[in-house]
């Protein structure tokens, strides 16, 4: 078996691939929109989300193939979550991954143009997908839209943008929508997905769902930890944001270490759901160990 | 036969109240942004396409029921459009039909969350209308993302967005692929997606695709005529802005005259493909005159 850096060098370059395919031309008029689509789009990204969606899809005896279409509309739908989130009037970040945001590129009409061009080819791109016996194009379409629509992830931002400033006086409750929203909800679709292009039962698109949830909010309370902890060279983005912001954050709320275990116990979660799924889960397993293991 | 008044009022209602269900309440949680979605969405628009959608529905000898998802959908798309339209970045438009614009009214960060949960919550609409023998889920939500992407309704605002100050220096075709993206390929597909939920043979469908889009050029170049002679309080909204912004127009190119034989010139491109669908066409027909009758 490759070793797990192998396994994510090479699905990382199948998702690169699909999205380069996928995308209009760099030079397809108008090049603005699509040099700033792709100037997004391949930023350096892991591609976290489209491998998971392969190895949820491996997981359930599936292959690349009826997958990767929706692993790279999740890639799209979340670049373009990134470049509005980035905008002036919503984070205001100027970096991302150690280089401009899109608006200081491209300038904030341009910018708020690619994440709305990012958000409709994602639809475009699960329209494309194979439909399966039990999951059809519209079940699929009807994820992708919930998952992304005001109740989840725009919920999230604007939770996020109304919290601001009111640092402390947040519940967890309410912090723990926060994160479901901004995160878990896109991360839980991108593995539901890998299960549907693989015609997964529902039993086992159950145990997807609980495993998203747990690694999303894991993940979450982990980049909280880590925006705390971290300088921004090393983050490849500014940090300290969310204090200078006053934004509730765990570490703000539960304090540093009290973060730390609820991160291991999320992930203890997530590995709990991934049982269903014997050898064929490993992937998924390895995945959830590196995210948990990241240096906070 | 009902006047044009009356089932323009009557459509209206059926709309209106399709999107009132199908939108997410006012009080749902996250209130601020269920409340900017329906602040837009209810500020006063004709429902001009989801009219010309269920129009095209009848046309076809198809019915108000599988046709409304679909009128809903084109029109949170259009709103979504704009919401974003009005930004500072993008026209910085304060008034929209006498109303305070959307990032007026709730700033500019729930002004862009509002706009991005429209056209989220089109797909949703779209994928849940019902599927037909000839157009299935896929090819209608492919549909909505053609038209709504980075080749044709954005593609038209970027165009915009790059064509300001440069006025005169623009031509013709350039304008005209501004027109198609901005206005007449949502027309386009409001009126296609009529027939489509009426499952209209690919004759028919071709026919209607003619119409909308010489109805939508024609709609465009009358809308550029009266931003030239109408004052701001007939058009409810900021008169003369072209101008100001020194963007090209049909009359700053061709001159008003020259602009208004275009506008008739569209409409008759438009009339002709309607005799295919005889008695049956006589609303879209009506439509169009009512269209062309605006008093420029």
């Amino acid at each position: 078996m490759k070793t797990l850096k192998a396994y994510l060098s090479e699905k990382q370059k199948w998702v690169d691939r699909e999205l380069r395919q996928r995308l209009p031309a760099a030079n397809a008029s108008p090049a603005t929109i699509h040099q700033a689509m792709r100037y997004s789009i391949f930023a350096g990204g892991k591609r976290l989300r489209p491998i998971l969606c392969l190895a949820a899809a491996e997981a359930c005896g599936g292959g690349d193939e009826d997958a990767l279409p929706l692993a790279a509309a999740v890639e799209c739908l979340h670049t373009y979550s990134l470049i509005h989130d980035d905008l002036p009037c919503m984070d205001d970040d100027d970096f991302r991954r150690g280089n401009p945001t899109s608006h200081k590129k491209y300038g904030e009409g341009i910018a708020v143009l690619a994440g709305d061009a990012l958000l409709t080819i994602a639809f475009e791109m699960v329209a494309n997908a194979a439909p399966q016996p039990r999951y059809g194009t519209a079940v699929m379409v009807r994820e992708l839209a919930e998952t992304s629509g005001s109740r989840k992830l725009i919920a999230g931002q604007v939770l996020d943008l109304e919290g601001e400033g009111k640092g402390a006086s947040l519940t967890l409750a309410q912090l723990k929508r926060i994160h479901m929203g901004k995160t878990a909800s896109l991360l839980t679709t991108s593995i539901r997905y890998g299960g549907m292009s693989a015609n997964a039962t529902p039993k086992k698109l159950e145990a997807l769902t609980v495993f998203g949830q747990s690694l999303g909010l894991a993940f979450q309370v982990i980049d909280d930890i880590l925006d705390v902890t971290q300088t921004s060279e090393k983050l490849g983005k500014s940090a300290g944001k969310d204090e200078a912001a006053d934004k509730a954050t765990y570490p703000s709320l539960m304090g540093l270490e009290k973060s730390k275990l609820e991160a291991q116990r999320l992930t203890a979660k997530a590995m709990q759901a991934l049982k269903l799924f014997g050898k064929r889960g490993q992937r998924l397993r390895e995945i959830a160990d590196y995210l948990l293991a990241r240096d906070y």
